[in-house]
Order: C-alpha cells, then sequence, then structure tokens
C-alpha cells in the first residue's frame, strides 16, 4: 500500500463509509465532521485514530487528504488546506460535480496534487448513520483532472479508489457534469417533481405500490446536499429538465387528444 | 373452499399468477389465452386442466369467471360471456382502471354476477413467463361494485382474493380510477417521459446509477396494456402529469434564477 494515513474531511454516508473501509485495510484514518456526535462514533468505533480540530490543523500531514463535504463547501476547505502547504501526495474530494472544484484546487494552488472523484455510490440515504464497509465495491468513480494535476498524483487516486473497490475512469471535468446531470442529477430531481405532485393531492409513500414507491425513493434524499449539487451544475441540469417536462407535456396532448398510437408511440419509445 | 373451479381469460403476469396460485390450492382451473404457446406452458405445467377454444364456450360453466385481459378488451369479452347466460356466482376482472368496466358489466347484463377487481401486484414484467405462485400476497385489491352487484357476490370475491394471500378493499369505482391516475397511472407515465428523455440524449440503462435505473424500471412496461389503462382514465391522469410537468418548471425556475432557497424549499417540499 502507497498509503499509511489518510485524513477525511466530513464524516456522512461517502466519507464515513471510505474511513470504514480504510480503517478496515489497516490504514490510520484522522478526520473532521461539524457534528461532535459522529466524531465521537467514529473514535468509538475504532474508525478515526484522531479527530481534526474545525481548523483542520495537521490534515495537510497525512498522505492523502478526501474532502467529503457537500460539493459548495469544498472549495472554502481547500483554501483552508492551502495554507498548510501539504506535503500529501493526493488530495481529492467525492462531490457530484467536479468542473468548480477543480477550478478551486487550481486556484488556491493545489492543482498539482489534486485529482476530483466522484465516485456513483450515493442512495437516498446519507450521515454516518447510513456509512458502512464495502459501499463502493464495484461503484463506477470518475477522476477528473485539474489544470495541472501530476500524472503520478492520478495514478495514486485510480489506485486509491481500487483499494476500497470502485472502478476508477478518468474524464474531463465538464463532459462529467454534463453527463451527471442526465444520468444522475435528473433522475433525482424528477422523483422530488413527481412526490410533490402525489403530496400536493394528499398521498403519501403508505399509498403507493412498489412502482410508485421505487419512484419516489430519491426524494427522501438529503435537500441540502442536492440544493448545492444542482446549482452547481444548473446550467445542463436545466436543460434535462426541461426535456423531460416537454416528454410529460407530449404524453398529456396525446391523452387529450385521445390519440391511441400517439400514446402507444410514447411508451414504446420510452424502453431503455 | 367456495370454488371447485375457476375459468381465466388471459394468462399474461396477473392470470397466469392467478392460475398457478388457485391451481396450487387444489381448484381446477381452465383458461384461454391468444397464445399458443402460453395455453401449451400452462397445460403442460398442470395449471390447467383445460384450455378453452377462442370463443370462451365453457367459460360461464365454471364457479368463477376471471377477465384478466388488457382492460380495453374486457367490454368485449363480457359480452361473449354474458351470451353464455352464465350461472358463475362471481364474475370478476384485474384491470387497473374500474369505472368502464363495471359499466360494461351492467349493459351486457352481468352486473348483478360482477365485482370489478384490481390488484396492485403488478410490475414492469409481464407475460406467463413472468407469472408465478404468491404474487399477490400481502398485495391491496380493490373491489369495485357495478350498480346491482349482490352482496352475496362482493363476499364472494373478498373470499376469493384473500384465498390467494390479498388484501381486499371495497371502493368506489370513480374513487379507485382517481386515485390510481395518482399512485399508480402517474409513476408510469413519469418513468416513461424520464427513459424518453435519458434517450433522446444518448444515454441508455447501462449509464444509470442505482437510482436512475429504480427510476426508469417501469418504462419497460408493457406499452400495449398501459396504451389502455392510460386512456381509459386520461382525464384524471392528464390532471395529474400536469402538476408533475408544472412542479418541474418550478424547479427550472429556480434554477434559471439561481435561487438557492427555492431549490431547497422544492427538495425539502418532496419528502413524502
Amino acid at each position: 500500500l502507497t498509503f499509511d494515513s489518510a485524513c477525511i474531511i466530513g464524516l456522512g454516508l461517502i466519507g464515513g463509509s471510505l474511513a470504514r473501509d480504510l480503517a478496515a485495510l489497516g490504514i490510520e484514518v484522522s478526520g473532521y465532521d461539524p457534528d461532535p456526535n459522529t466524531v465521537k462514533a467514529a473514535l468509538e468505533t475504532g474508525t478515526l485514530k484522531a479527530a481534526l480540530p474545525e481548523t483542520l490543523d495537521g490534515a495537510a500531514a497525512h498522505h492523502i487528504v478526501i474532502v467529503a463535504t457537500p460539493v459548495r463547501e469544498v472549495p472554502a476547505i481547500l483554501e483552508r488546506i492551502a495554507k498548510q502547504k501539504p506535503r500529501a501526495p493526493l488530495i481529492t474530494d467525492v462531490g457530484s460535480t467536479k468542473q468548480a472544484i477543480i477550478a478551486a484546487a487550481d486556484e488556491v494552488g493545489l492543482g498539482q496534487q489534486f485529482v476530483g472523484s466522484h465516485p456513483l455510490a450515493g442512495l437516498e440515504r446519507s450521515g454516518w448513520e447510513a456509512s458502512r464497509t464495502g459501499l463502493f465495491h464495484d461503484a463506477p468513480a470518475f477522476l477528473c483532472r485539474t489544470a495541472t494535476t501530476d500524472e503520478a498524483v492520478l495514478e495514486q487516486a485510480r489506485e486509491f479508489w481500487r483499494l476500497v473497490g470502485a472502478c476508477p475512469t478518468v474524464i474531463d471535468a465538464a463532459e462529467h457534469d454534463a453527463r451527471m446531470a442526465w444520468i444522475s442529477h435528473l433522475p433525482q430531481a424528477v422523483a422530488s417533481a413527481l412526490a410533490r405532485a402525489l403530496k400536493h393531492h394528499g398521498f403519501n409513500r403508505h399509498d403507493l405500490g412498489p412502482g410508485g414507491r421505487d419512484m419516489t425513493r430519491l426524494a427522501a434524499s438529503d435537500a441540502r446536499m442536492w440544493t448545492d449539487i444542482m446549482l452547481t451544475n444548473r446550467v445542463e441540469l436545466e436543460r434535462a429538465i426541461a426535456n423531460t417536462a416537454a416528454q410529460l407535456t407530449d404524453l398529456r396532448n396525446a391523452l387529450l387528444d385521445e390519440d391511441e398510437d400517439g400514446v402507444l408511440r410514447f411508451l414504446e419509445g420510452g424502453k431503455v
């Protein structure tokens, strides 16, 4: 193993699960979380060797630094880490959007040491309580270079994600974000829109069948975290939402017209 | 058991699963399906004791007749059965919309013997191959009276659904259909709209994470069957789709305005 020690900032579903996996591999994990109960639980289970202070002093001494906070908090944290003149050979994050984060890493002078990461492992659960070992097993992990990432650092990022069972793929940050707007952020937006429509009409989860429950499950996700993700990816997400709303309008029109062929073609055309 | 024999018209997911459950309970099941391979398989597995001809001659001699075809085919089949002056103490169906079907039962003179049924057990799978015993275990089954249903017949319908493990509830047909437009047909429509948007942008199921796959799974459902359901319930479904499209537009506008509070409120308001 190239890493003896790691530092994880933010011990939610993703950060907490990484901490558990790394600890299980015998790596010394230090960490910080704004919730003192989370830090206490992580120390008591032996997942964390040490807790970091809110200033994050000492973070930069670790072999790898992972920022696992909501996406819009990442730039400020990178700035704080940059001031420590980190010797860490790899600094990464786990956020669902990548362009703003890798730009921030370059801006604070961490570009060479930084690789943006996005493991596709989050579900509607969140927080330390939801974290577990093995969360990243067979999960895709997208890796994005900054303008200046060292090739050796990128190789270390690949090794790191393979270590926890994920399948790393290097992708351009802009392409990543555009792709995620459709395949990840759009389904989240649609689940919330459907859940709101049902709620508005007086229905809740208990009223639904198995299909309806699947279709609204994501709506239970952390709203704060998704607000950050959606705002950082708003341009492409807005296009994706507009396309989906237009699809719904096409179906409405076919129903209003009692257009049997139109409804059939609509449904046939939705087989992916 | 009040029923020694049953006749099932249409041996797809629902009809086939009912046939399997009834056969397992020792009830003699006769059946018809337009697909000769389905009939052959149902006879070979011993699920069916006898196959009915396309004319459905002999259907009315059974204790219970279950019409398990796509909803818009039910009225014509009821008409054919009515001509046999059936002695069957219970005639029912399994369709996802109920108003048109119970009106048809009254119209052809089967009102007293007929109870409309809708077991909430269908998923995206369909056809005899997808049928299995135990499909209705703990599933809600909605029962709708015609204008003239005998109370004793309604009691038999309740008993029938309890026999296969379902939980019967009597509900007004108009109320049933309005409810289903929201909790069942709307999620189906939204899954297809989302799948179409993704497909239109070049993505397929393999590109999606677990959340996106859940959100598009229903889009693989039988398009012909759902065209029937959606057209028979088009008035309320159109309202439900319009509400959902309006929700998506609200989110779009909040994103276009970079309205952080608006996005957060939208997502918080989708927790059902």
